[in-house]
């Protein structure tokens, strides 16, 4: 029975009822979208009410379900040689506050139809296979994103996993005890024997082409600035433009520079976006006494990024001269450009080949788990395409059945492959 | 009895005491500063419990109590001939959420020193003499300043002051209901002989010249926008720039550009100020969907006022172009610049000459209650000067104590002169 059977496909109408089993945790009515999203953030009730569902299944499919000290959970099914590392398959289920219900949900929920394939069709494999989902990988929560697949790599220790906190205050280690969800599987994880994560690309690439698979080449670099600045309250009215220390122009001044950064072209394929700003006191007749920012950076190309990072302090240091403010800048999230091994890029572009898939190599604008996991093991990444330009984060994100079908049936064929391979 | 006495004069003990004690109402300690602070924004608790102890001293002081239909606050000192047209002196309570002890309310309380120093001496005069509290004169809780005192005067009409609402969606209509501050006067209010207010001047120039008193001029043009600029929300990682409609980008290409028009020159003396920012959904790994920002302009010239809205208005077009962006534009207030009679700034100037106090000519930069009672009667302000740079809406606004007297004693000569004047 543990035969490779090149012709078995996925069922891709139970894949799809399950996203919208899954979808409906923590869903809510988006008015400006017209269209119900999901809002499940990472440790929160409803993340855990979908922990719950995703667990129930992964339990009903026969895996053994184990949960680490950060809080990521790992479904196993047992190899015939058991004792061999284990193929992982992983992503997550944590979600922004205003998100659709396919981003993370399609590569946890399509590792879980490879397996339930796997077991409608009785095959069985060398080694064990494994399905994690990985802790707060948005990072909107608690300020860093791919915590728990970082946790579980090495890249951030556990304890400072833990004292990260939300804006109310609350901390990971607080919401992992009150959910029961500090496991018995010591981080950094054993190295696994390889990694795959299926994904929609949430981006325009795909689509545009007409292709149906991205191989991914590799996860840019990400870094992710809170700019805390401070100058000072005034009245509208009466203050001359020249006696004001006004913390919400020096804020406007750094937007519109990085997008001038961008737009230059001098820093490569750079992304750049202040995505939150919170000014104190927040009124239409005060000089903003205080504005904190938060920049977000990608690059492909890591020199680039530093460049780009270099020449924008350099740029804060003369917007404090300026306006007179003083800027306190503090990196909350830094990850360099991640290659993944040709190896497993060959594997992914061979298998959408057999299955006579168009595919493309392409490069993750996104930062994702598997970037993280590629420290302990050769991983790569297969991606699917969306609609509307590959809008993501946002209700309307949406990839449609036959899309997440053939990413998922690629998925299958080459994790049966990598959990067929002796060594 | 009725003599005018050009020799009396307050008592400043009892005015300082009194400033102290309104500002425990509302108080709270504010951090940046390192200084008690006050926020008692118009119609809240905090603002009743105001309300109530001037209320109480006016009582106290002999005073007979009324209110408008908009909740303004009435105390009548009897006139010899009771029926003539009564001196007005006024000014408001309410404050910014951080605000210091002075803004407003030496108006009131020294009109209430003025009373109180008539009663102690036994000065009766020909006119009634009455003081004011005006209701919501920051504008900062319903958005729309000098809201009590332009009902009272005719220029905002009765039902659209009530619906106007707070960011909860309180109305000011269910405020006055709930406070019992519906009273029997009706509105627009009889025109009283003539307005006089005290006021610190919320600006550098008094006390860098060292002048005791600021005769003022008039009070600029205010003009008050809320812009809500809606793009799309995006993941910022994988959204090229040139497919995105970023919100809080177009909402920092203004905040700079007002700045930039400032500098210019080209507006004559104007003030612009975005105060308030809201992002949504203003996380850090998303392109802002919407933001909204309020623009505060000031001039003292009204064509000039003009030109800058308009060339606002085709820069807010020229950024929908560029950013792809849509902009809601709504003006929240707009009041023209208003002159002062020439005979209200020579009794002024006059009785400070009296008292040996030095003046000087000001126009002022925030707007006051006079502005809109200008348009009843011959009004005038009385400024006296702050200490750093005339900080206010903070809470390390100053005036001294000799300072707060030198005003209110030029306020007592003035409003005895014009209420012994017979017509």
């Amino acid at each position: 029975m543990s035969t490779y059977d090149s012709s078995i496909r996925i069922d891709s109408g139970r894949l799809w009822r399950s996203l919208g089993e899954l979808g409906e945790v923590g869903a809510y009515f988006d008015a400006d979208a017209d269209l119900r999203g999901v809002r499940r953030l990472a440790l929160t009730d409803a993340d855990l009410a979908g922990r719950e569902l995703v667990v129930g299944w992964m339990r009903a499919a026969g895996l053994t379900v184990t949960t680490d000290r950060i809080g990521n959970v790992y479904g196993r099914r047992a190899g015939v040689d058991d004792t061999s590392a284990p193929v992982l398959i992983g992503s997550h289920i944590d979600t922004v506050a205003t998100a659709g219900r396919f981003d993370g949900c399609l590569g946890v929920l399509g590792g879980l139809e490879v397996v339930r394939t796997l077991n409608d069709h009785g095959v069985s494999t060398t080694r064990p296979i494994e399905l994690a989902i990985f802790t707060e990988e948005e990072g909107v929560r608690f300020g860093t994103d791919m915590l728990g697949s970082a946790v579980a790599a090495g890249r951030i220790e556990l304890d400072r996993a833990r004292e990260r906190s939300d804006p109310d205050g609350v901390t990971v280690g607080a919401e992992l005890d009150r959910h029961g969800l500090v496991g018995e599987v010591a981080v950094p994880i054993r190295p696994p024997f390889a990694y795959l994560e299926c994904h929609i690309e949430q981006g325009p690439i795909l689509a545009a082409a007409g292709t149906r698979i991205g191989v991914v080449r590799g996860v840019q670099a990400i870094t992710w600035l809170e700019l805390q600045i401070s100058g000072r309250a005034a009245h509208a009215g009466t203050t001359p433009q020249r006696l004001r220390r006004n913390a919400g122009l020096a804020a406007a001044l750094i937007t519109v520079r990085l997008n001038e950064m961008v737009e230059s072209g001098a820093y490569g394929q750079m992304l750049a976006t202040v995505g939150r700003q919170v000014n104190y006191p927040n009124l239409i007749n005060i000089v903003p006494e205080r504005t904190l920012i938060t920049v977000d950076l990608r690059n492909h190309d890591g020199a680039a990024m530093r460049r780009a990072e270099d020449d924008l302090t350099a740029y804060i240091a003369e917007v404090e001269e300026r306006t007179g403010v003083t800027v306190a800048a503090r990196t909350t999230a830094r990850t360099p450009p991640v290659v993944f091994p040709q190896g497993m890029r060959d594997l992914v572009e061979k298998h959408a080949a057999n299955l006579g898939m168009s595919s493309d190599q392409v490069t993750s604008g996104a930062g994702h788990d598997a970037g993280e996991i590629a420290a302990l093991c050769p991983a790569g990444m297969i991606f699917v395409p969306g609609l509307y330009d590959g809008i993501s984060h946002n209700p309307r994100e949406y990839s449609t059945p036959e899309a997440c079908a053939d990413g998922v049936n690629v998925l299958l064929h080459a994790v049966t492959e990598l959990a067929c391979t002796a060594r």
